[in-house]
């Protein structure tokens, strides 16, 4: 008995120091696990917001071939140089200090770190930095581009190159930062604008009715007479189909990651909804007010859904975001004749696009989100929080941009000379027509273009009243 | 001898106990780690498919550039109208009803729940519900497109909107409840069409064939005698390369996960192969007979075997593919010059592409398929079975797209009148030319287009028959 | 005390086997999901590679666009008809054989299986074969993209199909051997280029180069004199944009994995900085010369930009990415100067971007790369290394292409005849005008291009001095 007492000690110890040491690496290896886990859900949201970025930075591409459809052959060159530069400009503006003053630590006004990317952690909400930086920069070149439309046709391109650097350096960042980063006043009192209908458009918008404003209007314009008819339908199709496309990076890329599948899918699906049924009643209304189906109204209609849904996406139904594209319909083409009758050029039209839609937009939340909204019981005070956002973006953005373009009207040169906007900017400032080929109807056959030759120098340093 | 047996009772006692414990959070962190598996495999596969819809969807814009391209100036903007509006109305016809005929439970022929997304389950095959939606929807779109291809420049635009949105409401959904939900009849029998070979490409031709029939030929066509060239070849160029990208959703897209990477990277490289090997053959073909490089045979040759290995993708090896696309670039040369014997009038080859090819890829299935193809031994049981699916795919979509088409002739309007026919669709019923400040060789110098101006109203009214 | 030692031994005992049952599984669970998340990480690496691949074959469609706009519009349906076709055979030899050379086993200098595919395994690289093989052909097609560029306007079209088969399958590939194969012999000694600035941008450089120097000038061509403006502004402006967002799947894609996400949002970041400062700094030059703003030295510094961040861009830090774009700006700029005072007739500037910053982007990485780079203390060796990979490079392209294009000229037919090229390339060679219902100012309005009427396929036959 004792040697089997004892044999049964050793082997319990035995098996127990055994079941131990088999244990440790099984403990060990779940931690492995975990950490895989994580790379893997880290690597799967990276790729997911790179991608995201990816279509937005092609927002660019698609607001250039909208604006160019819908400007004058005259002037198309120029406003692809405004659009593919504003990228630029507006990306070493946020890169300077744009990005930290929006997410930078601070107070609740604005950030004061990460100028110049300096003293940044490795990570931000669980991405790579540099990943989290990229998707913000490729929203923050939206803004300024939104403005070129409201502005086309008659802009310096050096007052472009400026105002959308100090658009990327110092304007949509302070209003990003209220809303979208740790300490801003906005975020604190609950205001929700999910991908930025009052971030990036109404911004965009209110930069460029400043623009428009302080410009004054085209000299061909006349307010209820003519309408200026864009010189390509088929490049304006291209920015449109472009721009959708897009804005599936844009909306369901603001997410930040892969991690909650049922949201991005939603967030889809509200974005295309939205888009769908602002194009419907947009050319719907046309064909019933003129008897022609104005297509370029369901580019507009389907980009004014595409801006109202942005800020709700993420918080209400697809029912309601076929509902919100409806109104964004309806609101883009009225919006298009009170531009008309308020006598604000607006070339493109931009503002009922991004300033009317932003506004109703984020205004939207407050009406429709699931979770707070008006029509699901949640009262008023949402809709409050959300009307004080918008006034509150007006209320910085639209004063600081008129005094923007005060100071580089005062101080250097806001608008072509009258000659240039005639004969078109093409040919004066770049050196080449849009197709150098063909003739358009604009085209002025004495004019003979070729900047080899010194007399057309001339001619454009004469006309330049900025004398260099 | 006592104390110690006593210490060893405690001590095995205590470390079982211990031992256990250990175990414990063991268990329920492998069990933890199998939900956060479980998430991240989600959060992929819906990545994956979301990203593969948003090519989808810009399919779109690929179809819209090509048919632009190949038509004529006066007939762009209306053209392009139509492929930005199809997709709208066939999007509220597919989840007013489509999307429940499709894939709702019923009975071997259609679907019949989650009309209006009405009672909708959160996921469906593994994926958050409204991700499969998108997904799907992009490709019903795709359907109704096509066949604005056939029935390009003398189609009303009423008539386009009313069809695009019965096909996206019934005729599309029947033919894929068959082949693609979990009891169509199709599927039952072992019927396969990976991407919709038959369920996207041939139903949308057969509309469209029954389309053009019903309408007959454009006016100016002559059969045998000339070519109407289409107006822009570089768009339809982008409109070519932006389809081929967007199979790259269409057809990898359509595995509904991510799950078998080795199966994604087949169907990628057998769809690129059959697009390449189609080109090639189309254009040498033309090379051969014509001693032209007839680049839009190019164009249809490598669309020609895109859609041809939509349905065999998965399941053939990458040299079946290149010989497949071989095949299709055949079938596209030959049967363009068939739609001509038999005077049918096609302007931009969208039978020989979509409907020829269609069956053909079908069919191809039965030959290629390394499980069950004829060529690997599998004898004709899978080649009769997909025969059987064209059949009856066709049986169910050509006639009653003829009845549609005939209904909407006898009660609405199918086809637009003669005199805007021969003066272009864009100006009487869209209120601008595609080009404004150009002339083309069909603009009419003595038709002020102004749609502010009341004449023209009043000549598109005279002139639309429906007295609208 | 008997019975309770014997307890105390019948319970350990069933203890330690219930342990070692309940740790079995957990075990046999832990091995289960290590597997499952090596499968999640292969689905994620493979998505991640696949999208990047989409992005790399749409470079085609960028390189396209952006050469037909800075064509004239005579020439433009034989560029697209180029870009298109090159892709395919260029798909065509690296099946055959590139892809065996590039990758396969074999010696230091090239490969010498998996032709057609043969032999090949089911992975590489952790990926699923088909996926390597699919983003690996995607970056051949590129390289003799890039030298159609050069050899715009003049070269006969079925030389462009045989130099693309043959760059394609093995003038490109041994290249690719020597710097990204398992055993290449500059791979060995050190040399960096992650993706590409020498291996596609500077093959396809020096294979235009030996193509313009053998072809000669266009004959409009007048070096100093004037310059032969693209027709089509906007066209030249899509495909920058596109190549730039191309460039997002062309750099980070060559993780050939999503495994490090910090590395991939690293890579994304320097691509578009690059990009940024390359766009900006060639815009200004462009103004400082000549006060205009020349968009398309916008266009070509941002792709210069590009061409020269793809060697370093996974080896330095954004600022240097944001210096290296400014230095690849300045060279774009006077290096299209230089191509005129050394009278090399480079229709779009092709040479500056992709040959002289394909060099600059090679050695770049010799003096910027964190890790042994000159500026970062690592002396001159890497920079040797880089130069001696440049040199080498050069040695094997530049002659073996002179050979090819010589061999072209001797017994097949290399350049249109000269009435060709004055008439224009598209209505001799390819049946159709770019847009025929348009008068551009080159069209001569004696010549009827009507490929139905035989006259002009006798007047093709006449001129074609291959007497096919």
């Amino acid at each position: 008995m004792k040697k089997r007492s004892r044999f049964w000690r050793y082997f319990s110890l035995t098996m127990l120091v055994t079941g131990l040491i088999m244990l440790f690496p099984g403990l060990v290896h779940a931690q492995d696990s975990d950490e895989s886990i994580a790379q893997l859900a880290q690597s799967i949201d990276t790729v997911w917001v790179l991608i995201a970025g990816f279509l937005v930075f092609f927002m660019q591409c698609g607001f250039g071939f909208l604006e160019a459809g819908f400007v004058r052959s005259k002037n198309v060159v120029n406003i692809m140089a405004e659009n593919f530069l504003d990228t630029t400009m507006t990306t070493m503006g946020f890169w300077a200090a744009g990005f930290g003053i929006m997410f930078g630590g601070g107070n609740a006004l604005f950030g004061t770190e990460w100028f110049f990317l300096h003293g940044i952690p490795t990570e931000y909400a669980g991405l790579p930095f540099y990943a989290f930086f990229f998707f913000q920069f490729a929203f923050s070149a939206a803004a300024s581009t939104i403005a070129s439309g409201l502005m086309a046709e008659r802009t310096d391109f050096r007052a472009d190159l400026i105002y959308s650097f100090v658009v990327g350096l110092v304007i949509y960042p302070v209003v990003g930062h209220w809303i979208w980063s740790n300490d801003g006043w906005l975020a604190d009192r609950g205001f929700l604008d999910f991908a930025g209908s009052t971030v990036v458009h109404l911004v965009g918008a209110l930069v460029g009715l400043a623009g428009t404003l302080t410009l004054g209007k085209r000299l061909d314009k006349e307010f209820g007479k003519t309408t200026i008819r864009g010189h390509n339908i088929p490049l304006a199709a291209i920015g449109t189909f472009v721009l959708w496309l897009a804005w599936f990076g844009f909306n369901p890329g603001s997410t930040l990651g892969a991690g909650d599948p049922y949201s991005i899918a939603l967030i889809v699906l509200n974005t295309d909804f939205a888009a769908t049924t602002g194009a419907i009643v947009a050319i719907f209304l046309s064909y019933y007010h003129t008897r022609m189906w104005d297509v370029s109204m369901a580019f507009n209609g389907s980009l004014a859904g595409l801006v109202a849904i942005t800020a709700p996406c993420a918080f209400v139904t697809p029912e309601a975001a076929l509902l919100i594209g409806v109104i964004a319909g309806v609101l883009v083409y009225y919006g298009v004749g009170l531009m008309e009758t308020l006598k604000i050029d607006d070339p493109v039209g931009a503002f009922p696009v991004h300033g009317i839609n932003g506004i109703f937009g984020t205004l939207s939340v407050g009406l429709f989100a699931t979770e707070g909204g008006l029509f699901y019981g949640g009262g008023f005070d949402m809709l409050g929080t959300q009307a004080l956002g918008v006034v509150a973006a007006t209320l910085y953005v639209f004063p600081v941009s008129l005094l923007m373009f005060a100071a580089i009207k005062r101080f250097f040169i806001l608008r072509v000379p009258a000659e240039v906007e005639r004969m078109g900017i093409d040919g004066f400032y770049h050196g080449t027509m849009s197709y150098p080929e063909f003739t358009s109807s604009y085209s002025l056959p004495s004019l003979e273009i070729n900047p080899i030759d010194p007399s057309l120098s001339d001619l454009q340093a004469k006309s330049s009243p900025a004398g260099d």
